[in-house]
């Protein structure tokens, strides 16, 4: 076992997440590397001061450079806005040190690439954090597909809704203020990266975006509310996206469909430890779907208990995602998703905005 | 009470189902106008004997102008197939007499239309058989959206999915030829029937039609396996529906998702009892989506059983679709859906496959 | 193809329901023998008459003597209170004329005896109407416990719990008074019959029955509001049933649980297309319940439909015992269930009120 | 903050959960009592020392006495085999630590009687880690019951089923060696103290416990493989629990329904985010189990995340309970379940198992 350095970038919900998850991961998987929680960065001194205590870091700055650069801190984690993830990543790669960056890679398409090519120029682990494709189910899904399960994939169709601003009357904030913020820089990442993950590159894409609710309490609404995507697969698989932040009722409705020649299956994140699974063989009158509890039998799920059935939670995944990061600084081998991968969705994603803006299809290698 | 003698065109599955609904309607319901099977049509003498006996028909005949015209044939249900609507349609209003028509309306937007000024010039009862949209669930939605019971609607999302030939080595029959058969003509009018009804009328539509499985043993298919829609409401809802013959795992995927200001509504026809309805109100502890088993409090429900939760199924649908075409007839008001909603149907179909082919969006004014 | 003449005792809730049922059938299942409505029978002649009217019959009478007596009268349905049971069907095995009888079999463990040796002296069809088990998906259980699919039955478990009472404040009512008309003669006899069905015979229970609200606006309550059994199978299976009109919430919940040494079954009438089985083969991986909907591959459904997932109601679970009354008189083969299993019912619910009173367990063969 | 000293006797499954919980719980809740991992205790020192490395803990022993004494060590958890149970806990108590025990909390009734003397003669903070009982859903469940929100509690029915020990042929191993291990002792105690917690105390069982497979590969089987409990609380209400470890198919089967006269509750671990509420309030029309997933709004739930349905696991549960133990250490304020309420669980199971032997009720009172 080797002691290794976590230096986190913020401190807010994704930083605590992350830090939680540093704190856990060497108990619950026994990994060969162990993080120490070395050192934490906010924007003012008083936060970083603050979150260096409740979640237990040695020490805390205002400055990232700082922490990029101390030398105790030996791998890095981007929980700060989408604006700053670009210089802090590079810094980082530039001194040799592994990053796990938040989502989305970065504030454009260009920053995206050039992300890739600095992670790619250093050759260290670079991982973005998708955590929601991390769950046990969602795993065993991409591994089910990957082993022919379903067959051929011919439907794909996924969604990312909530509604924690479903209520028109809810007051504007910096969360209906940029791209960033709205449903395709928020919400549709998520859930464009799981496509790529389970049915593969995505072609061309047919989009349409939309703000409802223009005008709340508190000022005018600049960013998208909902959106949806046509989109069709390298693989020749037709699919649809939907994305809200409006969906009255839906609390994480990060779900998928997927239909293939052979079987289909079906996921819904508001019952993570379930995947429904489908397979035309055997006689007719005993097929249907099977829904499938998480247990050890499955991928990424084997420490946490001894018998099936007891259940991750949110955290799990974040924990799992430490695991991985620290796996991928151990051994040199990338694990999905990493900075390429990052930036393939950051391309769907603005093809589809582009495809909005001009009510046609477009077709992802223009961007 | 006053017996009514009705003639069905066509004695296979769905005339059928007709005939048992005509037998049945009026110990269920009581209803004021008693059927009396008068009278069935099959192409051939023999087949039409053979469901004369096998439905109680006291009469049969392979010819269906002569079933029109006779005297005792008061009310007629065409369940023909679909290029021999329009005839029997026409000569049925010329005569004054009520017509229930299976859907689609007619075999061309042309057929429907010339369907509509003759039924709206006769002014007698004209219904399609659109038998989904009858189950008390549906009804009950489409009071609760009417009744402003979650807001203004800004998301529909549809979907009519089967897997009948979801096996690539299905063969190829009469189901894998023409247009009318195919997923568009066959599936989808079902649920865009459904949407108009719930949501209202569609403005405009991008579509997206395929066929997957081009070559089936026994020949080459002609005709779509499944396709999807962006859309459009008039009233300024984003939608999205799509249909399917090759949804593995699918076997009766009638089912909806709609979202409002103030709350939402699913339904799957799989398990039709059942309506899920959430409301942004009370508390946040307390909501979530509410499981509603259709029972008496509930549309069209009270006659078929003494409790909630007993359960009505298909046959229950067409049951209760004789009874509204009944009532239509007996107090000349119309019932949705009219051939002039059925005519609307056609038209969104119609700016679907134009789109698909232009790869634009499509008016549906402009159909 | 013979016509049969059908008199029905009765023409409230279950008379109306096998009258439609008697209707329907013919059509529905292309049945040998085709039912012809030939007199109802209620307590009072303007009440018969108007059932006369409502669902079609002939004739009407307020003497079931006379039904019985009718020489066009060939095939009975008893559909009357319990007390009258015996005597109408004495009289018609007198005859030799076959007996459709509702559920429960007689007014006491007596009567009932005595039911089952006039019915076999006769040797005429004999059915007791429990209805419920009739549903595809609780006949293909049976189908697939018998074929050994989940090995040897362990556990049991069963509920008929609806929420019809769960109001303190309702008001007592003839079904608050009389053994008959509460949970143990109401509810209990249908799950008991689905026990005896999927699991066979019991060989001893304990018993306990409650009145959770003695006192009801109107008056005092003289029968039970819900009861509990645990209870030993002669397989050797260990079991419990539940009975309530107070289970707020449950609207038909008719619902069991049966775990094998290699698979276990689910069911909930509440979504009485459904079927939900385990297996214990394959790879742990993907192993879970599936959720199998009834369809053309299960037993008793084809007729009603071309596809699975359209679904079954209650009225068809009505329709499908009228096919099996006839079927009975056609071949003269016994259907289940007979007077004698309906007898077997009878004497399990004695045992548990006895095991109740006494507070012990007890053997149904004292029964 | 102030650091406090945990010392965890064993290093097992459950060791383990707590070592992982107590390196989380601080960052996660921020807690003012900051957990140090200071010393493990393991039979065998090379054990002791695998799970220091392991776990992150500072010393190792294989001498839980030298554990208990060790200045550093300030609060304990007991997470060793069933019959240590006493003189641990005796032990640290005489010393003024506190103290978490693992379920079931002593040996024998007379162990945890005198465990209980000791906790509260020491009046430091105790408590039993039946873990289950803190999840959101189940703290939400407790809290609607305890505001009236389904009225009077009528009927309770539990149950706690697992299948490891499904198969007939998994080879005998300790677990199926001692009461301890059967049904009765290690899975009862959870679903009982989650009746204790729901619906209160129990005034007395009527039990049935079984062994059904008594020879396994391997040796014979001393102990029971399922179990059943019909019981009556002291408030009134008629209930029903099962255990059982060959429940095929039944993976985390800690499951219960709790009928009021106002509504009722459902929820099964297997889903372990969903609450399921009914309520006899509002129009008939919109009424039924509202799926309630647990969030913000929730008990015990803020911490994990920002928004609803982001879902908890079983680990959160575990790091709920550090979180209570720890506030019960700073406030002095006992915290369901005390070392009392895991005594009063042992009175109800030794009450079942003398029932089952006496074939009679039992009284809890004499226990």
């Amino acid at each position: 076992m080797t002691e290794i350095g976590i230096g986190i970038c913020g401190g807010g919900y994704m930083g605590k997440a992350h830090a939680v998850a540093m704190s856990a991961v060497g108990a619950v998987f026994n990994t060969a590397l162990r993080p120490r929680l070395e050192m934490v960065c906010a924007s003012r001194s008083e936060s970083a001061e603050r979150y260096r205590a409740a979640f237990g870091f040695a020490r805390a700055t205002a400055d990232w450079r700082a922490l990029v650069a101390d030398p105790k801190v030996e791998a890095i984690v981007i929980a700060t806005p989408q604006d700053t993830h670009r210089d802090i990543a590079e810094a980082a790669f530039a001194l040799g040190k592994p990053v796990l960056c938040e989502k989305p890679l970065g504030a454009s398409i260009a920053d995206g690439a050039a992300m890739v090519s600095a992670a790619e120029a250093a050759g260290v682990a670079n991982m973005v954090g998708f955590n929601y494709v991390r769950t046990p189910a969602t795993q065993f899904a991409r591994k089910l597909i990957a082993d022919g399960a379903i067959g051929k994939v011919t439907w794909f169709r996924g969604e990312h809704t909530e509604d924690f601003y479903a209520d028109p009357e809810a007051s504007a904030s910096w969360r209906t203020q940029g791209m960033a913020n709205g449903t395709m820089g928020d919400l549709a990442p998520h859930m464009v990266n799981a496509a790529l993950a389970l049915s593969g590159p995505i072609a061309k894409v047919m989009g349409e975006v939309e703000t409802v609710h223009a005008e709340r309490p508190g000022g005018r609404v600049t960013n998208d509310d909902h959106a949806q995507i046509m989109c069709r697969f390298q693989n020749g698989a037709m699919g649809h996206m939907y994305f809200s932040r409006i969906a009255t009722g839906r609390k994480m409705g990060y779900a998928y469909e997927i239909t293939g020649t052979k079987g289909a299956i079906r996921f819904d994140q508001e019952d993570q430890n379930a995947l429904w699974l489908y397979r035309m063989d055997g006689p007719e009158e005993t097929r249907g779907f099977v829904k499938i509890l998480t247990g050890p039998a499955h991928p990424d799920y084997e420490p946490f208990c001894q018998g099936p059935g007891h259940g991750t939670g949110y955290q799990d995944q974040i924990i799992i995602e430490a695991r991985d990061f620290l796996r991928a600084i151990e051994t040199g081998e990338a694990v999905w998703p990493t900075f390429r991968d990052g930036h393939e969705v950051n391309r769907v994603i603005a093809a589809a905005l582009a495809s909005s803006e001009a009510k046609s299809w477009k077709d992802i290698n223009s961007f």
